[in-house]
């Protein structure tokens, strides 16, 4: 496993990177950023926690938009962005150029249709192999946090929920917190899985949450004047599973706030703080 | 005047927001953006930060990517950051498309050479057009203060140098500190203002602070490895200039950091304190 440096930039006393590496698991190419706080430096491995992002997005938005280094630097924590979907030649995208499927939407799951199930296997390579490549290369501990936005907000629940024992923290933005009964989810899961809906469950946060084992604290924010809200989002389905469990869900509502980064960046401090607390502990 | 509402963002408790007008100073429709923090809607007039952008930028860069909102807020200070030239159809740009000329190259400064002098008026635009239209329709105070990168802090060492008693604050990030010994001054210089050497002087931060009447205490940031640095920037030109005449300027040079928003990111809170400070003095 060779990572390839495309950029380094100094920030807040540490550095910000992008990398570039063979994906076996997606069977292409893929860039990844992180963020490598001063602490880096000092010979610690380090907690880190992975940022999934949403639709459209790639590694940057989240590092160049969300101002999480500032609080990275002073609690320590190792930030890291993969993108979005497999990317590049062979890879297919969707026939029609959608941007809510395909390229830039790969929503975090593992394939069973084809032409995806080749390279549209996002969850096991933002769960395992991204974290060995991360481990084996950059000074980091096995204390893995994951957060996200949207569409990442999902595989943020989704990837901790499905794999018990593999983070020690879990926060999302506005995630995409029912799936299987919305827009967004029923376009993906239906092209990527296929017709059956049972199949589905195993990627839905609301029956992962349900059938839950290991109850790992969620924080969760939500703009209130976000536009996908009730269509697409669905935070309260996830609380009313939440609630019927007796999972330790935190859903905090924020009057006025959209779908956008000033809604992530006016609160990441709170979520980079949510994840340390549990990363740090003995 | 007249102010169009674009888009409208909640941002650590104030308001994101881009509005479009016609500005008869540029004979264009402009584009800017303002921050306004809690503050604004407490009924209380709030002094004002510009922030000029650098070369190929819009008034988004600053807004996405500066993460100046967060002390902004805590500060009590409205942040504008208006676009880098004058734009649309009828507005001249460089001949082979180049990115530091024309479009997004306005050079803060009055053009005097056909064919940009019609439209390449950035200077008037920045500092009293745009002023004028932020105090008519916001809650503002005239205190003001100024700051920028890149090129854009040329524009705002040079706007607060040319206007004394306009500012109450001044600061720059990487600014390119002598144009008219750099090429993208000359370049820049040579059209917009002609071959004759001597109506650069009035543009060129280091010959107007040796004849500054006000001494407005500037604090300039620059990265030791920012690529620019040599060439195009040459603050310590700034730095010997200052010195000549006893001028109060703080020249930072941060090791490691380059060019790039996550430079400006690193810092700005350090620039937003030192405007507060000299803004909210009785």
């Amino acid at each position: 496993m060779t990572l390839e440096l495309l950029s380094s930039n100094r920030s807040f006393g540490g550095w910000h990177r992008r990398y570039r590496h063979r994906s076996s698991t997606l069977d292409c190419d893929m860039q990844f950023a992180v963020y490598l706080p001063p602490q880096a430096e000092q010979g610690e491995r380090l907690p880190v926690l992975y940022w999934l992002s949403g639709l459209t997005c790639t590694d940057e938005n989240f590092m160049q938009k969300a101002g999480a280094q500032r609080v990275a630097a002073e609690l320590g924590l190792v930030l890291v962005a993969p993108d979005t979907s497999p990317r590049g030649e062979g890879v297919p995208g969707d026939p029609e150029g959608a941007w809510d499927f395909g390229l830039g939407a790969g929503f975090y799951l593992n394939a069973s249709e084809q032409p995806w199930a080749r390279h549209y296997r996002m969850h096991d390579y933002v769960v395992h192999e991204l974290p060995a490549l991360i481990e084996a290369h950059l000074p980091v501990s096995e204390r893995r946090g994951i957060s996200g936005h949207s569409m990442g907000g999902h595989g943020a629940l989704v990837c901790a929920l499905r794999n018990p024992g593999r983070y020690r923290s879990l926060s999302a933005f506005a995630p995409i917190s029912n799936p299987q009964d919305c827009p967004w989810g029923e376009k993906a899961f239906s092209r990527y899985l296929g017709e059956d809906r049972a199949t589905w469950q195993a990627w839905d946060a609301c029956t992962l949450l349900a059938g839950a084992t290991q109850k790992l604290p969620i924080l969760v924010d939500q703009g209130e004047a976000d536009s996908f809200l009730e269509t697409q989002l669905k935070p309260l389905a996830l609380k009313v599973a939440a609630e019927a469990v007796g999972y330790p869900l935190t859903l905090r509502l924020q009057p006025g706030y959209d779908h956008s980064y000033y809604f992530i960046a006016s609160f990441i401090e709170d979520h980079l703080r949510h994840h340390a607390a549990a990363l740090r502990q003995p």
